[in-house]
């Protein structure tokens, strides 16, 4: 089973890193793994439309050229690796209610027309397939989250779904500044499970 | 009356240029105008903590330095210049439900405690004060969104407004791909008055 894990946190003592190595040690002999650390690749996040270039194989030139890349054969090599239904996992702090500046300018480069969905009269047609499971971390107690917008629910609902990737489970922890160390290891040991 | 733009497009043949136009000629000869361009400036919107730093004036230096910034000097003149009760209008496409990358790693960098918040027992304590009008382009249906997430309503309510900027206007340009030239114009009216 081949799984993609995209990760991003700045600092690699973090919680976020603990729970990054806790995923890789439970996953690494049942799985083919794949690890996107886009601070670590020092991912570009910035969408610029002004470079016009050919699409990666299989995606529509004309389509692809109106979101053209930079870094193209970076993009292309990160694009393909998503495809074919594989699992993913996203691990990452929430920041201001919703994902880091790095990881949403990956949606946005990543997830275009042509590859993530086609544009259709009733919306968009998914076209990735496979699951995904987001494991966020943030400080807002876990009582206001019903009350507020985002926390993940923008790339569940309406990133990941409408592009085919039907089943995906959150799990946020929190408060994470404020939790004790027994506290985040039984919660290292439960995202182990 | 000072005014700050802040403007996220990386074409300047947008739909979103001409929004632009139309604020910055309607307000040049009453506002001192200060036009932050986030794409020509190349800004970096990427959140690193791993460069310790001393804190612009008037902030604290062991606040600051725990989101210590890579190219602090630009950084600093940003937030200086959004301080003391500004205006402020953003102009921006909303894209996967929310900023662009390059707008939401800018609110990552110079959003920081010690600057626009304080953190306190009670939450967060705002320390910026003025005005915002946000202007944001995009495709969805105005009769699908308020049952969705995001849209301007977390920089509006959960960024915003916690750190003091309690008078937030949104105008929600929508669906501007499927809008003709007609309608195009009346908007820029509109929003010239």
């Amino acid at each position: 089973m081949k799984t993609l894990i995209i990760y991003a946190h700045p600092n690699d003592k973090s919680y976020n890193a603990s729970i990054l190595e806790t995923v890789k040690e439970n996953l690494s002999s049942k799985h083919e793994l794949k690890i996107l650390d886009l601070y670590k690749e020092r991912f570009d996040p910035v969408l610029r439309f002004d470079t016009i270039g050919s699409g990666p194989a299989g995606l529509s030139a004309a389509v692809y050229a109106s979101r053209a890349m930079i870094d193209q054969v970076v993009i292309e090599k990160e694009m393909l690796s998503i495809r074919n239904g594989i699992r993913a996992r996203g691990i990452f702090p929430t920041w201001w209610s919703g994902m880091p500046a790095i990881l949403k300018g990956f949606i946005e480069r990543v997830f275009v027309a042509g590859f993530a969905y086609e544009n259709t009269p009733r919306g968009l047609d998914g076209k990735l397939t496979g699951k995904a499971w987001i494991i966020t971390t943030h400080n807002t107690p876990k009582i206001v989250l019903p009350l507020v917008q985002d926390y993940s629910k923008v790339l569940k609902f309406q990133v990941l779904k409408p592009c085919g990737i039907k089943s995906v489970k959150v799990t946020q922890v929190s408060p994470v500044e404020y939790m004790s160390d027994h506290k985040r290891k039984e919660v290292l040991k439960k995202i182990a499970k």
